[in-house]
């Protein structure tokens, strides 16, 4: 298996092939360069590293699943540019750049956002059709990600995000909702959909599903404290932007010292879940260690 | 085949088991009203209606296509959404009621947006799943829908409209790129998708898609038509407001009388696109005179 800058130098070459510089197809050129904005704009790739990963701890060739993980990022980047949006988070930077919507206006930064979401599916669809030996195979692989991406994955946990917002009471299992929903369910999808890849057997997909949960979980807690504890500067967000909004975190849900707790718990939930890959999960365990690091 | 209102009773029977009344599935209540209010919300059911009449055009049986036919409603429906929020056209009325993001907020709004596109693809995706048998049609077909709906389809078509609104200029060449893109492509795409379908040969699919790019650009410049001439106030818009926006229509580049030849121009490229089937394709050579009179 490859490491996390591999999977993520692949994730991007790849993805520079899906959106090359030159609008291709008919795409227009105005469009074509609001989706690249976002989507090249640097990013760790872990949502297609898990995917990619998942496909090689189970003996796949990764280069054979590159379309799938394109798909997952071009989702994720859709969903970082609607929620940046006024009438949602309003933000107006991201990783340190101005976000779409500043740069492109709300208009057309809702169309990229639609046509980053569109465009996943038409390429997770051509995909399957352009491989018809494991056309199962990689439709399975679509059905995860569209559920993880859909109304019981992240746009629920989105919703009930957004309503928290503007004025619903929200406490621990709101949280957890939310966290699973909205972050957790996009690192299942992509560990599932690899998994769907290599015709898994159950044992494994839960495996990976109980890993990806976890991660997901210690991911959202570690980035609460980091907003909380104001390391955001150098990701180019405001400090403590949450904090003043009133938002629901696991810090203002359990407190800083308990969330680190949390954080510490679900490490080693997503290390247990690796049990049965014994050795050959070192990537995966490299990585849920790495992000804890993020907030240690 | 059947009537229009017998296709668009089924898709409606369809829709309410597709997003039932008690949200189901993990899907927040929330998400599930603000999708269905705009869902559910009355409208012709013409897509569907095409990809239907595709289906049994060609000797299939239409309820086994009835979640292809859905899944193009519901990307109508979040096109639809999103077109009427403050950044794109900013409409606080649609089919008489009122838009999405003035009963739910412009947030949740996106949000609902983005759940019937994800829901979709959901669909599509399980459904092929669900029949083995024809994997491969049920895939194509999607794949059509997908391009369809996409960046070199009706995203694309949005993204120039709006490019024109907001102060490019805009002649001949670009409102026919936006009818064909904006409107043509989602009364293509389900026509093409009951094609797939039925795995029908080049010529019906070529056939079906020259129809179905003279309906749309029909229906697009009657459209034009109707709202230029202030028949609208039933329709539950405000009378020309196309107009008083500067808005790149047919109306506005061919002027009404030559709008209303181009109307019958279309008609008739219509109507001989359905030499090759006969008798058989009467429903589609009634649907586009039905529509041809809502602008007579």
């Amino acid at each position: 298996m490859k490491t996390l800058p591999q999977y993520a130098q692949m994730t991007e070459r790849a993805l520079q092939s899906v959106l090359p510089e030159r609008a291709q197809g008919g795409v227009p050129k105005l469009l074509n360069a609001s989706m690249r904005y976002s989507l090249l704009a640097g990013g760790k790739r872990l949502r297609p590293a898990m995917l990619l990963g998942a496909v090689e701890l189970l003996g796949g060739d990764a280069e054979r699943a590159l379309a799938p993980a394109c798909a997952v990022e071009m989702i994720h980047t859709y969903s970082l540019i609607h929620d940046d949006l006024p009438g949602m988070d309003d933000d107006s930077l991201r990783r340190g750049l101005a976000t779409n919507h500043v740069v492109y206006g709300v208009g057309q930064a809702i169309l990229a956002g639609d046509g980053l979401l569109t465009g996943a599916f038409e390429l997770l669809l051509r995909d399957a059709l352009e491989h018809p030996e494991t056309l199962m195979e990689r439709v399975r692989a679509a059905g995860e990600i569209a559920r993880g991406a859909g109304v019981s994955g992240m746009v629920a946990g989105q919703c009930l995000d957004l309503d928290c917002e503007r004025g619903r009471k929200g406490g621990e299992d709101e949280l957890l909702y939310i966290h699973e929903k909205k972050t957790a369910s996009m690192f299942i999808c992509p560990l599932r959909a690899g998994a769907r890849l290599m015709a898994a057997d159950a044992r494994a997909v839960d495996a990976l599903t109980r890993y990806g949960r976890a991660f997901g979980l210690m991911f959202q807690a570690a980035d609460d404290l980091l907003d909380a504890e104001g390391d955001r500067a150098q990701l180019g967000k405001s400090v403590g932007k949450d904090e003043a909004e009133g938002k629901l975190t696991a810090v203002s849900v359990y407190g800083a010292e308990a969330t680190r707790g949390r954080v510490d718990q679900l490490l080693q939930e997503g290390i247990s879940a690796l049990a049965p890959f014994g050795g050959r999960a070192d990537f995966f365990r490299e990585l849920i260690l790495a992000m804890r690091g993020r907030s240690a």
